[in-house]
């Protein structure tokens, strides 16, 4: 066992590779990665901006490390020779080295020319968007998009390239096996859009400027009404609203406040709070190893959307938080809890993805998914992105995009070469759907969230979910809590119900 | 230059030993301890409580990552190999080895056992101060106090291991030094103490309460009114003051509010500006490596009293913030800026150091070094503190200690092992008051004090002191700025010049 490379590396080659040894190895990465982590943190709440530059540079040296550690031949050789002796030591061993493996295949100086080349291509991004100047970034994505490309390839797949990214987001999720879900989901949608013509039928009764402390103190009020544990987290303030698990027992989440609308700190910060939920369920004893993660990015933002639509945008809520919410915006008291109700679930054919009510937000996924799985698989190029977006657009949304910015530009995850991203939106909440089944059959759940009692629905998604960890694979998982596979007709179920009460009308 | 110890190892010895190198090695190390300061920036401003553990086991891994950096052979190798092209350079290799060679004297695990034995002594500390019982925490400082011995032992001195210590603050001082300084200054205090024996001669007219966001609002009008750069730092609030230099461009100060002394967060902010814009000054071609700190402790300790003394406590700057402070504060608008200005420099014995006036505060730190210079030397067990301690005090300062929290137990810094600091406070006031003079040779500074036009004097410190970082020692440095060694002189003329004026008394 001793390893030809010096007197360093053989001492730790000849210590025992016990499982012990690995949980180690990976728990000391994971102090690298809790620097990274407020590091980040940090750069978009308090951080002086003159700071950036050198900040940067703290951030790539550190994660750097951490890269390095979580690809070495020890590591490999630990997960390799330690002998699990049950069955959470086993999923540990087989997580960590799936993870490994796929990063081992990808050859360091093409990863690192990647990392360069996306870091560049996001900057140029931004100063696209604000130009609405596609052409500006095309031939930066261009390059990103042949890299990516020839990651995939070097990770491989069994039928198609795009396969190989969509795993690091949704592990054993195939292109195969989303296409048809997601194209069952567009024609459901797009034809039950048809039902909400009206869009002037009524006046959006949020329409009213809101200064942002009195935003500020009910969105603390909120984390309080849903007990968020202050001793284990914060909320604070950033232009992108996020939750950072800095490390064991520090989970901090962002909002934004905008002025001339309440809903936007309202639902942003019921989102990260649900994120905030699942990194703090994690237990202890998995907590900075591979296992210790959220099952996949889909469930992640199951637990986003859970608390943001499901909870956050139900009658029961705004029934248990009407009182408090007059009482900070008297600006509301002609409104009743049903008013606000309909008023935080109007249906509007919009442009941008993240301003989307439930009903429109799959189609912009849904355009995503089919845009980027042609571009890994060479269909189309990037100069392709603009024409063939607004195209899909028009059939999908019936809209006209006005602009590149409010198009193909308005999201950075393509241009930061975050490929294969986008799908884990649309199955969180395909997801979030189907728990909320599962867990009625349990709990009373629209009584608890009027009477403010959270507890129980924290409870069961912490003991089925948050204290699993990655455990299990995201449809083992699924199968687990809910009883059976990913199935569409929960979603369509809920949303046929939702909206055929939030419009009044029967759209069965 | 192949070494033997291994591949990776001889990868880095044979390249070329050159003093970027050096450079690029120090920075290296410098982004992790970027991390490790905002780690701790946190843990004292925004990290939720219960985040305290992991965090503890963060700072110290990457601590640990930093200490074998700097420590280590291939450092060793690059500084004692590189070729110097000019005085800059030969500064950097001269300091870089003077520090690394130090530290190599002592064995690892002496050093380990000692960061161990320390940490434990001061968390013990904290309920020993609290239930004011001496006998808890000696144990534990007899321990750390064998092995600081030992430490002084291994890294060497001439005559008197003390110095091995006070040379890791105040590069290049010695016990034998200092004594003869520290006695006159103590015979100076005490006899000009017997002046003020007037303690209940009038009314401290501080004594309103104030609260906290008015001190907040007028802490940052503060630093407005000094210029302080916003895009280069932040001021938050802790328990205990402090200046974190984060990172290149990246400066965060705290202060404390007390509700009913509204001087104390004034001369907080002031002070850490103080530190703040030292660090700031220090110019990016020297960030990060050994000769881009501060000169020493002691010089350091000059600026931070040099704006909260000389500067803050000053009738010019009185008579510049009147304005504004009576505007924020109607509770003192019946007092004119002289009365102020006499309020902020009344003398008082008390038992606190860090509430001490400028009179009384160095005879807290005569005391201190004889102690500590007696526990070093063997003359004085951990066991014989608080009788020595009583004795001293009630000598100095005429007055009997109530209890061990108010006397050996009120500072952590023994505790944590740190023997050989509490030199540098009086040694910065000391060299403020010979800085005070220098300065005033060329620039107006009360009239520009009063006029708030502070660019010139920060000019001039920028120059003559923070851009050149740690390149002098802290006497050449002394002596190139006022043209001599330290002298006693000016700061006994600059107390005994002032305090005539604020007691309107004779007491030359």
């Amino acid at each position: 066992m001793v390893s030809p490379s010096g007197s360093d590396e053989a001492v730790r080659d000849t210590e025992a590779a016990t499982v012990e040894s690995v949980k180690s190895f990976y728990r000391r990465a994971s102090f690298f990665e809790s620097a990274v982590n407020l590091l980040q943190w940090d750069m978009q709440t308090y951080m002086p901006k003159a700071a950036a530059h050198y900040r940067a540079r703290v951030v790539s040296e550190i994660s750097m490390h951490v890269f390095k550690l979580v690809t070495s031949d020890e590591l490999y050789h630990l997960l390799t020779n330690a002998q699990p002796r049950d069955e959470l030591e086993e999923a540990l061993l087989r997580v960590g080295l799936r993870e490994l493996e796929k990063v081992r295949r990808i050859p360091p100086e093409l990863y690192a020319q990647f990392v360069q080349e996306a870091a560049m291509c996001e900057h140029v991004w931004e100063t696209a968007k604000k130009s609405n100047d596609f052409k500006l970034v095309a031939p930066h994505l261009e390059r990103v998009l042949d890299l990516v490309r020839s990651i995939a390839e070097y990770i491989g797949y069994e039928r198609d390239p795009y396969d190989a990214l969509l795993d690091k987001f949704e592990p054993g999720m195939t292109a195969e096996k989303l296409r048809p879900i997601f194209a069952e989901l567009r024609d459901f949608l797009t034809s039950l859009l048809e039902k909400f013509e009206r869009e002037d039928d009524d006046r959006d009764p949020f329409c009213v400027k809101i200064d942002v402390n009195r935003q500020r103190t009910f969105s603390e009020w909120l984390l309080d009404h849903l007990r968020f544990d202050r001793s284990r987290g914060r909320l604070d303030v950033s232009a992108h609203p996020f939750t950072n698990a800095i490390g064991f027992g520090d989970v901090r989440i962002t909002t934004r406040f905008a002025e001339d609308d309440v809903r936007n700190s309202i639902f942003s910060t019921l989102h990260e709070f649900g994120h905030a939920l699942y990194a703090l369920g994690v237990p202890e004893d998995l907590y900075g190893l591979p296992t210790g993660a959220s099952a996949s990015f889909g469930f992640d933002e199951s637990q986003s959307r859970f608390w943001e639509n499901i909870v956050g945008r139900s009658l029961a809520f705004w029934k248990g938080v009407h009182g408090k919410f007059i009482d900070l915006f008297p600006e509301f008291s002609h409104l009743g809890p049903e008013e606000l109700w309909r008023g935080v679930n109007r249906v509007v054919r919009s442009h941008v993805r993240t301003e989307a009510d439930e009903v429109t937000y799959n189609l912009h996924i849904v355009l995503r998914f089919e845009l980027e799985h042609a571009l890994i698989n060479g269909q189309l190029g990037a100069k392709d992105i603009p024409s063939a977006w607004n195209e899909a657009f028009k059939k999908y949304l019936s809209l006209e995009v006005p602009s590149d910015a409010l198009g193909c530009l308005q999201d950075p995850h393509w241009y930061g070469g975050a490929f294969g991203y986008f799908p884990s939106y649309t199955l969180g909440n395909l997801y979030a759907a189907q728990l909320k089944v599962a867990l009625e059959r349990e709990l009373p759940l629209q009584s608890l969230v009027e009477a403010g009692d959270f507890e129980p629905v924290k409870e069961w998604l912490r003991s089925k979910i948050h204290s699993k960890g990655r455990l299990r694979e995201p449809n083992e998982l699924l199968k687990d809590v809910t009883g059976e596979e990913l199935n569409l007709h929960h979603f369509k179920d809920y949303i046929t119900t939702k909206f055929s009460q939030v419009y009044g009308v029967s759209i069965a």
